[in-house]
């Protein structure tokens, strides 16, 4: 296991341990809920927020409850996500989706509570009042109407608009819809720190947009069972994606430009920056 | 006019316009179904952050951010719960619900953004660092599965549950659903000035109940034209309220009682309490 794999798999325990440890005291469906979609995932976004406050100084202990806020907003973007409304999916991570295991009312609800509890969280990381305002600030800069949510009514519009979208408005559309949240991520270290985000800042953008690229490549490449959802949906719904505007070739040239590009802004961190430089490689070279 | 329907009004029109400026710059469905589900209500939960500020000595301008935050809350919980995989209702406020005016998708997106917008617009207060992280952290636990979100758990669970609820339990539910909110909105004007809350919260607590027992016997009395959105549900459903519970006339002198005490813990502040006063009244007294 590589330096990455150990520090992914360390940041995804620790955020699902202070969500577990914040739902303390709490019964029923909507915990369970909550849980289940807080389980399973890569743990990409929390490992950003570890690694980025360890390059400035602060402990994986200290920048917890930060990378447990943006697991539970990325947990409540998915949850919603899969409605019957929205994309219709059954499965998630290869496990049946939260409102095909409990129903949709219960997936309305964990949703809502998770978006909540990410803010309750971001909001107790222990770092100076100004930060801590800061990470609140920005997570909902990120989640709302001009990042996140912007992105996905962006998706929405473009299922019923009469032509695909061009590169442009898909680079647009995949800023919000997923680059938003892990450009948080990677300045959550230096925003802890008050220091200057602008190198993390430009390596996320990279890694945002080389993931997404990524994951319309495993959409036409990869197997359901490997990748743990549907994949040929984009293509069976003519829905315009990074391969369909670039070729498959040249999509995956994009992706790898974008790594490079992503390891080449850390060089301000020298060394201490490998184990983001792993994750750059990791993103574009994975099979789930 | 006295001077609580004034100061009500006053406050509903500083929320909602900090609402639009916050949404400057915005376009698209998903703009239009925010404000649209942000305008038109009674703006009770905006008049009480605005009132409780002016109380400890900010001014309305100040303490406006956090007012337009808990409209924003609000309003996202009513756009989820109208949901026909939650409440199935048609009409809210005299008017098609998000749902039905555009479409499922939109109302659940339009929710989730005003959630974020609550908290970002709320982070945003002006007062000590210190006090906006209190702010944001309480507005959280108020709406989480602790509070209203649990809340709402608790009545999607008495709908399938065999027996009806007991009183004690439908105080709990309530205390979360509606009461929570109403609270920290009471009690946000201390909070801001970083002074005592327990007055403010006690009177809250009486105001919240009052105003679910209102709306239960608004529910067996009142007229859908008047009420602005369905009346007789729960009865038709067979669902326990605190009419069911206590009859007709023991829940309205329940209601006087608590509105008579909510005034009586106002003593502290005086006669600058009065509009405060003149809200609990209201609230017993009101026809929608």
């Amino acid at each position: 296991m590589n330096s990455f794999a150990k520090a992914l798999k360390d940041a995804g325990v620790l955020a699902s341990s202070h969500i577990i440890k914040s739902l303390d005291g709490t019964t029923g469906p909507m915990r369970d809920a909550m849980l289940y979609a807080t389980t399973g995932g890569k743990g990409l976004r929390a490992f950003l927020v570890i690694e980025s406050a360890r390059l400035h100084g602060i402990t994986p202990a200290i920048a917890t409850p930060a990378a447990a806020g943006i697991e539970a907003l990325h947990a409540y973007s998915l949850v919603h996500d899969d409605l019957p409304c929205m994309d219709d999916d059954d499965l998630r991570r290869g496990q049946p989706t939260v409102h095909r295991k409990w129903d949709e009312a219960t997936a309305v609800l964990a949703g809502d509570a998770l978006q909540t509890l990410a803010f309750e969280m971001t909001a107790q990381t222990e770092c100076p009042d100004a930060a801590r305002l800061h990470l609140v600030t920005t997570l909902a800069q990120a989640a709302g109407v001009r990042g996140m949510v912007g992105g996905q009514a962006l998706d929405i519009a473009a299922e019923t608009a009469k032509t695909p979208l061009t590169l442009d408005e898909i680079t647009t559309l995949q800023a919000g819809k997923t680059g938003a949240l892990i450009e948080w991520s990677a300045t959550a270290g230096p925003i802890m720190a008050q220091a200057d985000t602008s190198a993390l800042g430009q390596y996320a953008r990279d890694l945002g947009l080389a993931f997404q690229i990524a994951d319309d490549i495993l959409d036409v490449e990869g197997d359901a069972e490997t990748v743990g959802k549907a994949v040929g949906k984009d293509a069976d719904a003519g829905k315009a994606t990074f391969v369909s505007l670039l070729g498959l070739d040249d999509a995956k040239a994009r992706a790898h430009d974008l790594m490079t590009s992503a390891c080449d802004v850390l060089s301000v961190y020298g060394n201490d920056a490998e184990t983001l430089r792993q994750a750059a490689k990791f993103v574009v070279t994975r099979k789930s």
